[in-house]
């Protein structure tokens, strides 16, 4: 074993103070971070459950919803996407996933998974799918659910979603959306998209560690997911009945024992993250005193200064300007400059990290983040002047000076 | 909405501080509550792949093996035992599972909703699983998995596992062990045991939050994983092939995947929980930095402690003395005592926390927890002398003052 693997020989927990400007995780508010710190509570201690209701009541508002189930899946984003799907469809069910990027591929693929029969309505990586597109697929593939991303940072692209819960629901099926990329930092509308399940994490615009995934879940969803209810063997209740459907294929997954869990039945589940939740917590205290019509301004001020800083260096901004999505945005790497030797410079020399790029676009783009704790100014301005003296010393002659005042003006104030 | 569940109305984390010495969680050591605070990094930075390679070196000697494979799943302890048997097991193979608890339930659970054939050789709940019951039952059901929990908190019991591993692969079958509730506390000897997966949690004897679950994994169940890879669409790479088995039916416990991630191909998966795996390297840290010898000691010496106390008291302790876990001791209510009331009395007048019990053993046992930070004397002699006060003040006549000298001469110094 070499000597720097020798455990004994490990020091106190020491990062270095990165500034990260990618596409999440990013830098957590200090606040975050503090709240981690915290004393445990057992996980029946009236002080825990008031938390865990005081959680419901503080991510009601961010998911823009009025749902009794809202609450938290202990593991990353993607745990409360697998939770959302698994639950929802079951194995044989037709599923339409709308694609416009890696997420959307990751919907198909844990929708394989589940056994569904899985349909796509897509787009080009860099676009949306029009609505009357979704609209022509519900009607083609008559599906029991339907999947999106909301935000997909692999592409920057901000799926519109204005009226798709009603599609969904007047076609008789239930809807989900994923959005990791865009809680608090775009609106989401849960309760006026119509939409049964909405999921996030904490990594991105809500400024916290990745590890906690905030989820929502219309009543109508609910009394789906409770049809399929199967209490564990070892905590069975005469209070808590099984229902008729499916069994869902997953017990870590399975929302209806985590509502279970969540109510004041208090079904003992897993073991819920109490650091974890302190951090959500403290999470949605900041976006809601914030305010979150101001969080949004603040998100959108923040693209556009970033977006504007790019096109005054003469770099060409990836896809459609009319869905960018306000906290994520992709720049072409400019022809003869190798993106992952400034990735390195930037890193090295600024200690500040932008994002490299999935699938079709790796290699091509680089994905500039500015989201949450790290959507502000000076963070912008920082990472395009940094970005600039890069390029300069990777041979490629950009203009020097000229993105921190556009990116200044774009900002507004 | 009541007043007190607005969500602007909600101030800064501010738990009670409450001694939690019941079956888990359990206080977390200051350390590890401090080393969440530490700034984030980006998820592929050489610092944090850097420490994710130092929690795999310093989760080893904790599980007692050489594997390679050894890491961390982003979840409570009950994600990484779905990871370990939805990644070893396919739908359709026989799997045997030792049962002796509630714990041992939920692997029937899980592995039923995985679409695996249960199997299962049992003990009633105090006992233990005899060795040859074990054999007899992989030569009757020629099981492709044996699945079992060291100790199940539900009975207080720990299972012997010397020889097990090996029982197990002169049958062709791979085994897999939870430890969540005894690792670091007793001994975990994946390579001598010969078992293949072993799994745990921080928030028992490592003195951690929930939230992030060690496992570990044997190369022959490394091999047998990897026949089962599928990669995502989205991150398909020319450098990690498919295998030819039956794709794993999830994807975020999908351990192909993981150990990509965790590999030096670092393979695009989840975000990995960075607070948490600050968390988990700095629980490893101080259990290594104690000595695992003197870890487990010290976890016996609390055992002893607090059963020679609740024995001095007169009350009678559940469960076979030959097989107690040391870091949990289930003991008898006594005639005629509300146990609830006497928890919440403990609670309320000592803020001290003890543990209610599961399925045949509810309201007949309570469950009281010394482990990690919390398997100290003092701790112990506290909660023995805040729980003779509450006997008797809710009219069970204790003899006030026995248990705490006889628990110092249990604890031997």
């Amino acid at each position: 074993m070499p000597a720097d693997l020798d455990p004994l020989l490990f020091g106190e927990i020491d990062p270095p103070q990165r500034l990260l400007m990618g596409p999440g995780p990013i830098n957590a508010h200090p606040r975050v971070l503090r709240a981690m710190s915290a004393d445990l509570l057992g996980q029946f201690d009236p002080e825990m459950t008031g938390f865990m209701n005081q959680v419901m009541a503080l991510y009601r508002p961010i998911f823009g919803t009025q749902n009794r189930w809202t609450m938290l899946i202990d593991g990353t984003a993607r745990a409360a996407i697998e939770a959302a799907l698994v639950s929802l469809a079951a194995p044989g069910e037709t599923v339409l996933v709308v694609n416009f990027g890696r997420f959307g591929l990751l919907l198909t693929e844990i929708l394989g998974r589940v056994g569904a029969k899985v349909e796509t309505v897509e787009a080009p990586w860099g676009e949306v799918v029009p609505m009357d597109a979704i609209a022509a697929a519900i009607e083609r593939v008559k599906p029991k659910v339907v999947a999106t991303i909301h935000g997909d940072t692999s592409t920057t692209m901000a799926q519109p979603l204005e009226g798709f819960g009603a599609l969904c629901r007047e076609a008789g099926a239930l809807s989900y959306v994923d959005a990791t990329a865009t809680l608090s930092g775009m609106e989401i509308a849960a309760d006026r998209w119509g939409v049964d399940i909405v999921t996030g994490g904490l990594q991105k615009c809500l400024g916290g560690p990745s590890g906690s995934a905030p989820i929502t879940i219309s009543d109508r969803a609910a009394e789906h997911i409770a049809r399929r209810r199967h209490v564990e063997e070892g905590i069975r209740r005469d209070d808590i009945a099984d229902g008729q459907g499916p069994r869902i294929g997953s017990n870590y997954f399975d929302l209806a024992m985590i509502m279970d869990y969540w109510s004041e039945k208090r079904l003992n589940h897993h073991t819920e993250a109490t650091s974890m939740l302190y951090a959500a917590r403290e999470c949605a205290r900041i976006a809601l005193g914030e305010g979150l019509e101001a969080r949004f301004d603040r998100h959108a001020r923040a693209g556009r200064a970033m977006t504007a800083g790019l096109r005054a260096m003469g770099l060409t901004v990836f896809g459609d300007d009319a869905h960018r999505m306000t906290n994520v945005t992709g720049v072409y790497i400019p022809d003869g400059v190798d993106g992952e030797a400034v990735r390195t410079m930037m890193r090295e020399q600024f200690e500040i990290e932008i994002g490299t790029a999935f699938g079709p676009l790796a290699g091509k783009i680089w994905r500039l983040g500015a989201m949450g704790y790290n959507a502000m100014k000076h963070k912008v301005l920082l990472t395009l002047g940094a970005l600039e003296v890069c390029l300069r010393m990777e041979g490629h002659p950009v203009p020097l000076g000229d993105a921190v005042p556009a990116a200044m003006e774009a900002w507004g104030d």
